[in-house]
C-alpha cells in the first residue's frame, strides 16, 4: 500500500509537500523515502477518496494559497464522504523554477510553458526576463517540463522539485512576482489516536449553523468565550438547500486542550452538523495564545469546583 | 471611453456576464451593444485599474463560483486601491459548449482543448463521449476556440459566448459535470450615486478587525442583534501585519436601510479599518428578510422617541 496519494502529477509543488511530510530533504540519519510510498492522483478528491477507501495511508492535498486564496475543492472534498482528519500542516513558498535544456541560453527561448495559475505568478518576471517569448498554457508545472524535454517548448516555469525530477538545466530559480506566497498542505488519514498536542496546535472544523439570522454569530461568541483566536474563517454553501452554508473555521489550539475540548462540545450542542477536521501542530511553531481564565487548571478548578457545590461540599 | 472593461478575453463566461449587464441579449427594443462598449484586459486587477484610472466607466469581473469558491484575485484587488463599489450583480451558469470545425464528427476529434478550470468541470462528460481524446490545456477557454480555427486541436471546450464570435460548429451544447455550477459578477464603478434600494438588495463590505480574540464575534453580532442575515463571509490575510486578517461579508439589504445603515456605523467604530464594496439589487431577487424590530420604521420611531427623551418631552 502507498503510504501516501497527493494531487499529482509528479514534480509539483505537492509531491515537494507530500516529500516533506515524510521527512525529507534526507539526512545522515533519516534515508530518502522510496518513490513507491508515494502515488500521485488525478484529482483532490480522488487523493482523500483513497485514503477513505483503504488504498493509501493519508492523502497530501493543497488547503489554502496566500495569492489565490482557499482551495474550495479540498474543502468540499473533505466533508463530502466519510470522515478524515488532517494530522499535520506544512507551508511551503511558492518560488518557481525555470528549466531549459541544457545548454540553452535566454537568447533560444521563444516559448514558455507553464500552467495558467503559475504564469499568473511570475507574469513581471517573465516580461523583464523573457519579453520576446510566448507563454503557453499547460496542464500543470510538470507537465511543462516534460513538454521541454520532448522539444515543444524551449522553457518550462516549475515547481523546484520538477528540476530534481528531470533532466533540465536551471535558467532561473526563486522567481516570483509576490515575494511571499505560499500554499498550505494538509496530511490527512482516517480518524485514528491523534497527533499530540504541542502548545503551538491548530484545530479546524466544518459546521452547519441553523438557517436563521446570528447563528453563525452565536458560533463565533463562544469560540471568543473560551479564549480561542480564529485563524481563518469561509462559508461554503451546502449542496443540500438554497441559502444554507457551511463554515470552514480554523482556530489556535488542540482538542485535548480543556478549552478547545468545552468550545467544540458547545459547537455540537448549537450546530446542526459539526465535522472535526483536526488538531495538528501548525508549521510555524507559534505558541498559542492563552489568555487567562483559559487555561486547563482554570476549566479544570472550575469542575472541581462545581462537582463539590453539586455534592453539597461546597458553595 | 470603452463602458466597461472586462477580465478577457472575447467569447469568456466573462464577457457574456458583461453583455448581461450591458442588457443583452438585444430585444425590440433595446438594440445589442457596439463591441466598442467592451474591452477584454489581461487581469482582474487591470479591470479595476481601468476604472480607477478612468480609462473604463466600470469593470466586470467574477467574484465567487460555486465550484472554485471565491475568486480571491477579485477581492484583493477590490481593497488594493481607490474605492471602487459594485454597483450589480449576475449569476451565470456555467455549462459549456464544445465548438469544432464545420462537418466534423465525433469520431475525427482527437485533441480537445479548453482551460484547465474548465477541464475539471468537464471530465465526466468528456470521458464519457470523447474518451479516446486527449485533453490539452489552453490559456483560456476562447483561446481553445481559436486554437481550432487555427487547426492545432480537434474541438474546444468553451463558454457559450463563443459560439457566437467564432465560426465554428457546435457539437454539443449545455455540458456540465455539476449541473447547478454558477459563476457570481459583480459590475464595479467609481464611488458615486448608489443603485436605488429595491427590497431584495445585497451589501458587500471588507473589514480589518483588531486583532484580538473576539473581535469578529462582536462585529457579526452586531449585524445578528440588527437583523441581517449573511449570505457570505471570508477571511484573507492582509498583507501588512501576520495574523492580521481581513474579512469579506456579504449581507442581505442596503445601506439605505435604516437597520444596515446602523449596523454599518457600529462596524465602523469596531474595526481599524471598513471598506464598503457596494449595495446593489440581488440577482435572484429574493425579497431580503426583515424581521420584527427592525424595519425603517421600528428604527425611525427609537430614534423620534430617543430625541424626546434628550428634549425632556417624553421618558
Amino acid at each position: 500500500m502507498p503510504r501516501i496519494a497527493y494531487f499529482g502529477p509528479e514534480g509539483t509543488f505537492t509531491e515537494q509537500a507530500t516529500r516533506a511530510f515524510l521527512g525529507d530533504p534526507p539526512s545522515d540519519t533519516r534515508p530518502a523515502p522510496p518513490d513507491s510510498a508515494l502515488r500521485p492522483v488525478e484529482t483532490i478528491a480522488a487523493a482523500l477518496d483513497a485514503v477513505r477507501a483503504g488504498d493509501a495511508e493519508a492523502a497530501c492535498v493543497p488547503v489554502e494559497n496566500s495569492v489565490e486564496g482557499s482551495v474550495a475543492a479540498t474543502l468540499d472534498a473533505l466533508v463530502a464522504g466519510d470522515p478524515l482528519v488532517a494530522v499535520a500542516e506544512t507551508v511551503l513558498p511558492i518560488r518557481f523554477t525555470v528549466l531549459v535544456r541544457p545548454g540553452a541560453t535566454p537568447a533560444d527561448i521563444r516559448t514558455v510553458a507553464t500552467h495558467p495559475h503559475a504564469a499568473a505568478q511570475v507574469r513581471g518576471w517573465l516580461a523583464e526576463h523573457l519579453p520576446s517569448a510566448a507563454v503557453l498554457p499547460s496542464s500543470s508545472t510538470a507537465a511543462a517540463a516534460v513538454g521541454v524535454l520532448a522539444g515543444e517548448f524551449d522553457a518550462a516555469v516549475t515547481a523546484p522539485a520538477a528540476a530534481e525530477r528531470y533532466p533540465l538545466a536551471v535558467l532561473a530559480a526563486d522567481v516570483a512576482d509576490v515575494r511571499d506566497a505560499v500554499t498550505r498542505f494538509l496530511l490527512v488519514r482516517r480518524p485514528g489516536p491523534l497527533p499530540a498536542r504541542t502548545g503551538a496546535d491548530r484545530t479546524s472544523v466544518a459546521a452547519v449553523t441553523a438557517d436563521r439570522i446570528g447563528a453563525l454569530s452565536e458560533v463565533l461568541t463562544v469560540l471568543a468565550g473560551h479564549g480561542i483566536n480564529m485563524t481563518r474563517i469561509e462559508s461554503r454553501p451546502t449542496r443540500n438547500r438554497l441559502g444554507e452554508y457551511r463554515f470552514f473555521v480554523d482556530f489556535e489550539g488542540h482538542v485535548a486542550d480543556e478549552r478547545v475540548g468545552d468550545a467544540m462540545a458547545a459547537l455540537r450542542r448549537r450546530c446542526t452538523e459539526v465535522r472535526f477536521l483536526g488538531s495538528f501542530p501548525r508549521a510555524d511553531q507559534a505558541p498559542n495564545t492563552v489568555v487567562p481564565t483559559t487555561s486547563d487548571e482554570d476549566f479544570l478548578a472550575a469542575r472541581r469546583w462545581l462537582t463539590s457545590v453539586r455534592e453539597g461540599r461546597e458553595a
